[in-house]
């Protein structure tokens, strides 16, 4: 096998131990003669991984106990719709929702959003080209509305939250989607938490969605069955067949950050990491970030060559010293290093190897 | 590993080649360094992989090229909203769903369809306790629906269609969840079929969509971006992050598929494998299956004992010889034997032994 770095956005890099356990166990999980692939989701054999699953998920984000943990479908996209649909049913139609925005992730749940509820958007980072989080204090919230929705970590424009929204009795939904258990966090500030597990989970087709359960029953009739967070709660994220192998995964994935520590290590380990990274790309001014240093993402870092003629030759070089998928968005273009949970610090230290032999250093 | 062979109805059974070539492959697909769950789904080895998968279940099932294939999320459940909120633009609202009910599935189907239309019951099978289907004789269409929805396999009551509705200028709408790629089918039939992998294609998590390319462009306003049929056509099932490992098992199946020679080759398999079984129970008045000859299912074979208070133990003899899974779906109780692609004959013939032995044959 060639040695590489994937700094992928999404789905991205997992453990390798993760993936070597996965392989072991393909044709028979603990002498079961199946595959998880294979179990139905309603046996004692797959019903002890989803249970071990959720346990470890809750201890690792210590959510509370008035907190319900929903393994569904349709990624962060789809809760875009889900959310909406399900709790616009506590305020009288047409509602408001309030949005700040942030980046691609927060403008395209604001554009979903307005199928269903009037939107507000609080505050905008879109004049600065979204290179920072607009200061709470300037935040013009409604005081009626549903709630108040914020993304804490853009992936494409590599913008994070450093602090825990406010919005006094309106409930706080947050797509973390691209930082989930990356670093400590307070989930009793939030009503709502969703994330797709395609960057520090595990596969993609799995979405994780942690509600306080006084926010259960709000949907509203338009709200499809199968995503009504009521009914999915209430069915043990089994109302319809869940996506069992990805959960497999993901509670492999729980297992293996419990072993190294927590949340807790992972962010001691996650800010050096990205102190190392963004230390090279501001050295000089060969290489760019264009993020408020306040807001600069631990997970995903993009940059832009100085010269961009050059980010062919940068991109080829990469590759072959096996340092994959650093192109930037195709909206944004540039270089775009996503760094993980899963991405050794010895990927990154290559990667600034790298950086640093481009630009001559 | 215990040689088991696994009889449940979902997800089920995988062929044994498919495991192997993926444990093998978990670590690095095709020399890339990567596992195919950390790729992205933008790049390069990813799109190989879903451009043969579909091309490969274009060949399997002759799909026309006025058909899309959109591999989606959400299972068979979430298709029952996301159908009619593609398809309900067709007609001035409150428009009119026909269904033929018969079995759980198409009552599911009936039941959230509701929540966005006028539900015509055009003929049903509840009376008769859904052994059979309706004959097309006696349903009553109404000539204005905006679509018919039919079930083609229903997997608890174990009733198949034998024979392709007919609805006139109405597109069919049908759940093919249970028997896709099982025996020939005529897509030109159909205005869109669906199925939940988790049966006869891969893991649970994937949800595959065929399309008319003329019903694509039906949607109520109300429906989520990312089940949009169109927008997600237009997206090459690339509008959100698709399940990328499922596509890949699903992939791995339809070229083992192939190679055993097409869904024709299947079904003659398929034939056997239901003759054998259904004879076995047939026998004499141990064992019953209720459903008419002419639409007992080829995948899916519930039966009860005649005395039921002998359930326990013949399911804890089942399990002592490897045959896994036996227990019939709680809402009907019994025994149900579900005999997919995957299912090898030698498993059937594993069954049928125990089930001359326990009758004392």
């Amino acid at each position: 096998m060639t040695q590489v770095f994937n700094f992928s956005a999404g789905p991205a890099v997992l453990p390798k131990e993760v993936l070597q356990q996965a392989a072991a166990e393909m044709l028979d999980w603990h002498g079961s003669g199946m595959s998880v692939m294979e179990m139905s989701h309603r046996g004692p054999e797959f019903i002890s991984i989803y249970e071990q699953a959720e346990a470890d998920l809750r201890e690792l984000l210590a959510v509370p106990a008035n907190y319900r943990i929903l393994f569904m479908q349709g990624g962060g996209l789809g809760q875009n719709a889900i959310v909406p649909l399900n709790l616009l049913g506590r305020k009288q139609q047409p509602a408001t929702i309030d949005f700040v925005q942030t980046g691609s992730w927060s403008s395209k749940s604001i554009k979903e959003a307005k199928r269903y509820a009037q939107v507000n958007v609080a505050a905008s980072g879109e004049a600065g080209g979204f290179t920072g989080v607009p200061p709470q204090g300037e935040w013009k919230l409604s005081p009626d509305a549903a709630y108040l929705h914020v993304c804490t970590n853009e992936t494409i424009d590599g913008v994070e939250f450093n602090f825990a929204p406010e919005a006094g009795e309106v409930p706080v939904v947050a797509d973390m989607s691209s930082h989930i258990l990356s670093r400590a966090v307070d989930v009793s500030k939030y009503g709502v938490i969703f994330a797709g597990a395609q960057k520090n989970i595990g596969p993609a087709g799995l979405t994780l969605v942690i509600v306080r359960d006084d926010l259960l029953d709000s949907a509203l009739p338009i709200c499809p069955g199968v995503f009504n967070w009521r009914a999915v709660a209430d069915a043990d994220s089994m109302l319809n067949t869940p996506p069992t192998y990805a959960i497999y995964i993901a509670g492999l994935v729980f297992a293996h950050l419990k072993r190294l520590g927590g949340v807790e290590a992972m962010e001691r380990i996650n800010i050096e990491k990205a102190r190392l990274l963004y230390a090279a790309l501001d050295a000089d001014d060969f290489y760019q970030n264009r993020v408020a240093p306040s807001a600069r993402s631990r997970m995903n870092v993009p940059f832009y060559l100085r010269d961009e003629s050059l980010n062919d030759k940068f991109l080829a070089g990469a590759k072959a010293r096996g340092l994959l998928q650093l192109k930037g968005h195709k909206s944004v273009g540039g270089m775009r290093a996503s760094i993980y949970n899963a991405m050794p610090i010895e990927g990154v230290q290559a990667l600034v190897d790298y950086l640093n032999e481009f630009a001559g250093r």
